[in-house]
């Protein structure tokens, strides 16, 4: 049966047993073809060694049997480690390891005393303090991906079918030719100088914030904007002011920075700033969401944010404003942003992304600093996550400078208008008695109260029909409001709204 | 002069004086248009009450003489805040801000506080301990763009000239079509799985890394990845091994993240990995770069990858294993990852970067985990920077699997390996006496040896001839080689890499 085996070394003796030569190769990888897994484990197993140089291998039938796999697959695999002198053949003799290894190196002591203890120690866990409180709460952010459009009514999120993907080809090609071979080549570190100006133009149109491209900083995300902005400002222990209800993905990032979140409450006038300042006036950073608070919809008035302002400057503190959806205002224009007001230059950190107002795997967000801030901040982003790939800035500056965004966020304002008035509109219509919806002024979602029924048994009811809904609990910390589910209108259509609200009735009624 | 101007309050009959309109607006700033300026710091002197309801403002021909305006400019801004309402005219009287502000809350208190103290507490430094560590020690980053191609012999680049640019182009418009709207969705925050498939065929015929696609995980840049080891694996005071000489960026960040680093020297097998064992036989984690050492170009022997791994098994430790650019081997082909050898994988975090090997805007990297740290790596990254764009995901995918990635390496390594035998001949011929040049065997650059200068003096003699190049002391912290110069020969063909070489040659004589 295996008539060219001829053992040459003790440890090839006990490689006879087939069991042996099973622990040896491991079991088939069938993901990268079977030749080529049989190539990787002998090569690895004459690397390493634990085929010591000289020692015989097994016929190729006897092989292919145990595996069950075609002869000729092993007798190519042999071919290429005998092409790349990793195996020596003579005729009439068993194919055998080089003596003359194709690099000295490899002539290696076995690692017995590895494959002694195949374990050892186990390896050390994720247990520093940041990932400890990280993994304190459960992720705001689905950890696995998703293969389709969002189910009704998923919130925060925008209608990816309506972005002009015609446009963003025709500037892909623009500037992917030989001769603007220079956007292939590492940007720079603070954003394209293109892209940072057309953001300026931007803000000054839409969020009456008049800055100077020298402040604007280009980065992935807005959370990772106020992650760097925790490890620039804050030292563990620190107070930092949080919205109650707010965002979660901002509180779980300052919860794992080690600071000492102030759990501040919001009010029909937005955040109780006098409740931050009577419990923590000290506190280093401040994080709100001014022009339209997430989740509640909430405008920041006036005289809070010039509270708010007041006690920055009067405690030096910093004011992290996360301009979530502003630009989805439905009733008048945006609000100018908190950053507009005079004073704020030097205490407000803006922060906004396009991933929410074009499509969410765009990944660009941007920042606006304080003067004083901007170099620790590239320094801080330079050496950590300088993520924002040249080729999409400069697209995304064509796409803002020549108005496709600006037609973009009108085109879209309109038809997400629409889609809030049919909202209420069904809402009203099938669960008037269940729900109670707001009218809704800005946003791509909505709080909506739950009038008879709790919040875990509505998010029951409603996964049974296929809804998606956020509980308003989970935005929550020591200030409650609801019960009330946080619903996302703006990718769904007429039709698609009807018939969801027709499921959610029926759901809610457990009549299915 | 003034014709329609007439004061209704105290407040606006201060601001009769020129000055104050000056104060209340500031300067004008032409780069968003004078127009578009204009407007702004009067709406935001109108929403912030700094102009009260009821008050006059100054005739259009006063206010343009004042700041050198052209009338009509003047008048269009009024004309607009006229429009939304923030302001209101009779014949014959003058223009005065509306006591019905265009929305109620814009009715506020003056800030009279804030511009009482217009600075106030200065605002906070950026002072967290993190970014005071990370400050300590100059940036190894450019914090400033680049605009050209590098200089000769800037380390550490490749030639983005040899990319296939069309090729790039042709991915990006087969994914940017409205029946592939889904690549805009929100993409698996582990990465696309297209991708990470195509990685772990690349790693097991490159790399003779067997892995499934679950333990790979898409980042913007190894940093990133080394950053979230750390936060995952380390507490402040922790020890952890780090090469000297050493990738300078990999140091600061271990230095940021408040661990304790104990310097492994490098000797011509590599990583002495008994002097770690020695000094912090429990380190957390270990930085190595053992296919080509950073920037020695030494490559960790076999039996210094089997101790090394020996240490992670008995101690528990953590081996980061960046893989730099061991694509680029002109002698032999690239030697198996540490991470291939048996009993790694529960001990070594294998992490590549694309952008090196295909241009540096690319942003995109991966990192192989040991099955544990997956779902705790995800979750920092999902809430840190999520930054990997879905679009240009699909890209590479379809680039890595379709042998584009192969065929470009292929031909770059050819190219690289005659680049690195024309510097070898240049500096032979041009420098023999004064730098000493190994036979250059794998990598983008190559350590030089200074023969009778020391390195500052030959830096700031090649940079008076236009010569870039990076003193190996930049690299060095206890255990100090050189003098000696990194210096890049990949992105320069034979031409340019001889009249560079002719260029350090004169500068170096100080004949220029």
């Amino acid at each position: 049966m295996n008539d060219r085996y001829a053992p040459v070394s003790e440890t090839a003796a006990r490689e006879r047993e087939p069991v042996v030569w099973s622990l040896l190769l491991g079991a088939p990888d069938a993901t990268v073809g079977l030749q080529r897994w049989l190539y990787d484990a002998l090569r690895q197993a004459i690397v390493t060694a634990r085929l010591p140089p000289g020692s015989a291998l097994p016929g190729t039938r006897t092989l292919a049997q145990q595996y069950g796999l075609a002869r000729g697959t092993v007798a190519s695999a042999y071919e290429q480690l005998l092409s790349e002198g990793y195996l020596v053949s003579r005729r009439g003799s068993a194919t055998r390891v080089s003596t003359q290894l194709p690099d000295p190196r490899y002539a290696a002591e076995p690692l017995t005393h590895l494959q002694a203890t195949p374990d050892g120690r186990p390896g050390r866990e994720a247990q520093g303090p940041w990932i400890k409180r990280l993994t304190e709460h459960e992720s705001p952010f689905p950890l696995s991906g998703t293969t389709s459009l969002p189910r009704p009514f998923h919130p925060h999120r925008s209608d990816i079918r309506l972005f002009p993907i015609d446009v963003w080809r025709k500037l892909h090609a623009r500037h992917l030719r030989p001769s603007r071979l220079l956007t292939l080549d590492d940007a720079d570190p603070v954003g394209l100088p293109a892209l940072r100006k057309a953001i300026v133009e931007h803000l000054a149109i839409s969020r009456a914030v008049t800055v100077s491209p020298e402040q604007v900083v280009i980065v992935g995300s807005v959370q990772q904007a106020l992650d760097l902005c925790l490890r620039l400002l804050t030292a563990p222990g620190d107070a930092v002011w949080m919205e109650d209800p707010g965002y979660v993905g901002a509180r779980q990032i300052m919860h794992a920075s080690g600071t000492r979140i102030v759990d501040v409450p919001i009010d029909s006038d937005g955040l109780v700033v006098e409740h931050g300042v009577r419990e923590a006036p000290g506190a280093a950073l401040a994080y709100v969401t001014p022009s339209r608070h997430a989740p509640l919809g909430i405008s920041m008035s006036t005289e809070r944010q010039t509270a708010l302002l007041r006690w920055a400057h009067s405690h030096g503190g910093v004011i992290f404003e996360d301009d979530y959806d502003s630009e989805y205002c439905f009733r008048s224009r945006p609000l100018p942003a908190l950053r507009s007001l005079p004073g704020a230059e030097s205490h407000v950190v803006l922060a906004g992304t396009f991933s929410k107002l074009m499509f969410p795997s765009l990944r660009h967000a941007y920042v606006v600093l304080p003067p004083r801030l901007v170099a620790p901040f590239v320094r801080a982003a330079s050496i950590t996550a300088r993520s924002a790939s040249g080729l999409t800035q400069a697209v995304l500056a064509d796409f803002l400078s020549e108005g496709h965004f600006d037609r973009h966020i009108r085109r879209t304002r309109t038809i997400y208008a629409a889609r809030a008035r049919a909202f209420e509109h069904f809402a009203q219509k099938y669960w008037h008695d269940l729900i109670r919806v707001e009218p809704i002024a800005a946003g791509l979602d909505v709080a909506c109260h739950l009038l008879h029924i709790d919040e875990s048994t509505a998010l029951q009811r409603l996964k049974s029909v296929g809804i998606a809904a956020a509980p308003l609990s989970k935005y929550t910390h020591r200030h409650r409001h609801g019960p009330a589910l946080v619903m996302g209108f703006a990718p769904f259509n007429e039709d698609e709204t009807e018939r969801a609200a027709q499921q959610v009735a029926a759901g809610l009624r457990n009549a299915v």
